[in-house]
């Protein structure tokens, strides 16, 4: 076992420090008052690799693992969660691009993806299937060398600022085998986009409901083969899962950063903050948990890049335990702000504000517990 | 013991709720949105009685107990959280006034703030002292028959939008015993105004810094004596703590029913949320705490009626326990609502923003456990 | 609304708490080591009426509320938990063969179980049927004038060394209308009782399995007709869902008394424990949940005295927070104690396992849950 | 990083989990149940290398590192969590002897501690000092070619049945640098051992309070030189602590395992437990937090291992961390397990009972808190 990052991992860590220090926090306020998608932004990470990853280094991707990609999200969004977790989705995309596309999908959207020069979203979310994804509705239907899409998704991150959607679509049967997905054209006729959403966080992303009206994509723009697409978005959401749960480490790590300086210098009858021994205890706590919470988003990241059979176990262990850590977290350093922390001076109520949908999204944390459960109940608790 | 209410507690809920879910809860989302103060309300609120629940009949309030008043936020915080909250700090001021004013003061401003014609602000906190009012830096200088104010005051709920200020100031020697009150005209020459604060929550109600500036206050307008001042904030405190208290659990019963009708209508994987086990035991969890706390709120407020040795420690055990609870209960059911929850177009969201600061105002909920362990160390605990 | 107790609860209480002090307290431990059952004590305590406090006067019974009741249980079980709570289940079926008996029944137990002279064990757990009362499988068969019983009743307190057995047993088809209650003398031909069990806990009170074989009951000590039995012993939960929480409340309070004096006196690194923070705030913590859950046991004593058409779900949600409160202050306390709270010369751990069964019996929490959430999802739950 | 378990290491997991399934679990009830101590099962473990697992090879040790002992503790406490404590202080003492003890002294006893010929015991606490180690106050004064040793010391794992101490007394002033370190023969003259303590658990080992009187040890039994004593201390309760949490970590790992299989039997209402989705949910509650705590424990022997400068910063957190989750969850299994979890046919009240002490033992999870908090208020949160 080794609980230490490598050499290049540091290097990775460090580069993206320096970016999230350098381009992100500075704006991260401002973006989420104004509600502001900071593309400019995204295409600068992009020089720097940070929106291809995991994609395979023939579309211009870095080829880094699932961990490898975790160390440097990490470090992103303790400068701008929302912002990063934008960065994961279109990270996915690409990833799904490169590894499902055709050969000449790829060649029209991998590299463009890869440098960040196109956005991408993910579309497999609907009005009525929000955790119960097999159920979707919209559909696909084969019409010679095109299909031709119908209906709706939902909560779409960038929807409507991007230029290329993955597309969950019914082309065949009730179930999750009759799900395929597509690479499509975000400016496509037949698409149109909702108004923006107003959420509770997450503002420097857009999010809008997509509507697909005899969208027709090319055939060619499959990803894998008819029906795989369950299977494809539920590889996507093991790496998704390990993606949001870092971004909710991050934040959390960046709230521990900042309390502790207050502590150090906010003074409350003669004493300082940190001078408090039930706060010291609370401050203990909160890093113990966050410690915690990392390195089981690493392992699960570990299982994820090694192909384990019960990688998606892992995943959602990660995702439920360190999303409730690091909202919990958040929570807990406003409160050591006291009246500070709710205002939007500080970062502490936007930090509980972005972190808040992570337990929502990717799957519920209560969709986690079913995975994790189903898992135990089947086979043995004792390898995991 | 008795824990029904009484015929007139029942008429006065029901007028309450009518009144919040006409005049309060078809606005409030958009109050919050567009952090709009809705003084027009609040006055019409001020014909009901709903400004002076508690002041004494003498200028026009309602004589109701701290109890009573309780019963009424709470039906008037399910409609909007924030404008209750501000109406029961209009409530502790207009209270102040009666209780505590010369004749001349009670003759200038009683009646006009009873009905709601005038609105008021309390101006206690300071940059410096959030937690330790004590030690607040605002002077007020005694000359001739006025007293000369300087100093700035934090976080003050409708400063700038209000006509009337309690403010704390010291007039004598350092600690809690060189503090007086004053009714100060918050138009006044010499006073301004920063700029409205940017917030979680509580939007409806604006924020924002006041500076006295040799801002000279009448002689009759101090309450009570010189040094009476930290007493009356204190006295003052119980009050409010139960009022805040009563916020949270106001919003969190409206929280759980609007998540209890979700649960019945939504659907997921073919079933109803209300048929998942693990989310009614959730339901169960949030209804039995928050009946819990209603009853500590309700409990506390009858010992603040009799003006009960432990009517403080009481107080605050209901503060802590009734904010903690309502946060959590309003967190849980926007989870409930998964991603439905974080966006605007549904209240959960606000809700949990709201209900946010009630963990941090009128004593943050770790100077409550100071009271009480104080208390429980100091005589006892067999009686509590 | 009246939180205050009346001059008569106060004497009933302070007459509970001598009682306690010189005839359970001093005893407690070795009771607890030894597994004794002190019979003698409980006659005693039956000279006081704490044998049948809700029972008629009619057979002897003080006839006081269930409130009441709540008031005097809380003080005993200050002395002894493990004695009390069998107590209570005396108390339980005192009242069911009065209330339910027939005239020759009730003269023939009646009064002898309201002094205490007789002990009663109650019947209803079967080994397969835990949480599942309506499914049990002891039959009782009508032969002439007798009733002819059949079936294993499991987890009986008292069982082996009491004199009066109240036992459900079906007499019917299946489910819940099928179950009769019946009076049965513990020394009737037929019955066995298995050795002993060994328990975490509770220990002053023995637990057998009792064994009908071709027990021959007087068809006149039917309780009710028969296919009462289950609404009798749901009535006889409800009572003794309150009575349970009730001795989680008395411990818990006796655990932060100890814990408070000792933490008054304990030093470590040159100060008193009750110097510390962070012990300061969990003790404020311990007591505040403590009377919030002793204000919700209280309530629901109410609701039951008044025959409340919610009486069964805040007795569920008494139970289930009071117990859970409960152990949890218990617990905590143990941990104040460091060391010393693990070992048997102080009463810390005893307190953590005579409580820790309470979350269990007479209906697991978990099914406090489905009894609350039920409720919730039938009809609104706004006003609970 | 590497978050899988080399070869040897799965290996030696294999080897101690056959020794605990043959050797431990069938017995621990039994010897909880008599507080008996199983010296010959300690000696037959200390066959297979179990005795001194990280003392180096010189003494006869496996030399192995504190992760391997740890993989190795883990299995074996999934047997008896009392023995399996028991061992890890053992090997503590044995690895003290090795590492700080002349030439003469590690002849002397080294061998025959490595092999568990002999056995040892550890004395640090002592009645007015328990958490506060710094304070102790038996002395140990120079008398020639000897050392005096004079006091008491308290909750002694194993005295009265080991062979040997390891003794931590004060030689010079007061505080940490006065304190120095020997190793005792257990049968010296004037060593007097206390009756055996009663506990709520860890039943297996006997706990007895020593004195000491007059007794003197020959020079060359001081460990290291004076005042090394609180250092070595201070390095043994580093490995302390990453042994006591991974005897929580079994334990709760078993107490899962266990529970798995009776939710998958146990019917109620005509499911299985494992059929209702709120026990579903816990259970998957419990694994993920016990694996993210498991890895904690892993990740602290790991930095210990490598003398990182964190080291007992992490060590801290693995301990309050894990021995919270592990008493949890064992705490759930039991609920889990409803009426049967109370009594003692089944294992999992010994569970609750062995590991309650867990959050107490090598300093409490207060004095981790404290170690954790200034670490992080000195130098920065980021690293760690």
């Amino acid at each position: 076992m080794n609980f230490e990052l490598s050499e290049d991992q540091v290097a990775f860590a460090d580069m993206a420090k320096a970016f999230a220090q350098k381009e992100l926090e500075p704006h991260a306020a401002q973006w989420d008052a104004e509600a502001f998608f900071p593309v400019d932004v995204i295409k600068k990470a992009g020089e720097l690799g940070f929106c291809s990853l995991y994609a395979p280094e023939s579309v211009g991707g870095l080829g880094l693992s699932r961990l490898d990609a975790s160390i440097i999200f990490e470090q992103l969004s303790m400068g701008c969660t929302s912002t990063t977790a934008y960065l994961t989705i279109h990270n996915m995309v690409t990833w799904m691009l490169a590894d499902f596309g055709t050969s000449e999908a790829v060649e029209q959207w991998g590299a463009r993806l890869a440098t960040g020069e196109l956005l991408g979203s993910y579309c497999l979310t609907e009005p009525g299937a929000g955790s119960d994804a097999a159920s979707l509705k919209t559909t696909a239907k084969r019409d010679g060398e095109y299909y031709v899409l119908n209906g709706s998704k939902m909560f779409i991150s960038g929807a409507g600022s991007t230029d290329f959607l993955v597309v969950m679509a019914r082309t065949g049967s009730e179930g999750a085998g009759g799900v395929s997905a597509f690479a499509v054209d975000a400016k496509a006729e037949g698409i149109s986009y909702g108004r923006k959403e107003d959420k509770m966080g997450w503002n420097s992303q857009p999010t809008r409901m997509v509507t697909f009206e005899d969208v027709r994509v090319p055939a060619n723009q499959l990803l894998g083969v008819e029906g795989d697409g369950f299977k494809i978005a539920m590889k996507g959401l093991d790496g998704g899962r390990i993606n949001i749960a870092t971004c909710s480490i991050g934040t959390a790590q960046q709230a521990i950063n900042k309390a502790r300086e207050y502590m150090l210098e906010r003074k409350q009858f003669g004493k300082r903050l940190a001078d408090f021994q039930a706060l010291q205890f609370r401050l203990a706590d909160m890093v113990t948990e966050l410690v915690a919470a990392r390195q089981l988003v690493r392992m699960a990241a570990t299982k994820l890049d090694a192909g384990h059979a019960d990688a998606t176990t892992y995943c959602a262990m990660a995702k439920r335990f360190a999303t409730d850590v690091g909202f919990k977290v958040c929570d807990e350093a406003l409160q050591l702000y006291g009246g500070n922390g709710y205002i939007k001076e500080y970062p502490m109520e936007r930090y509980v504000r972005d972190t808040r949908v992570h337990r929502i999204l990717e799957g519920t944390n209560e969709i986690m517990r079913l995975i994790i459960s189903r898992r135990m109940l089947a086979d043995g608790a004792a390898e995991l």
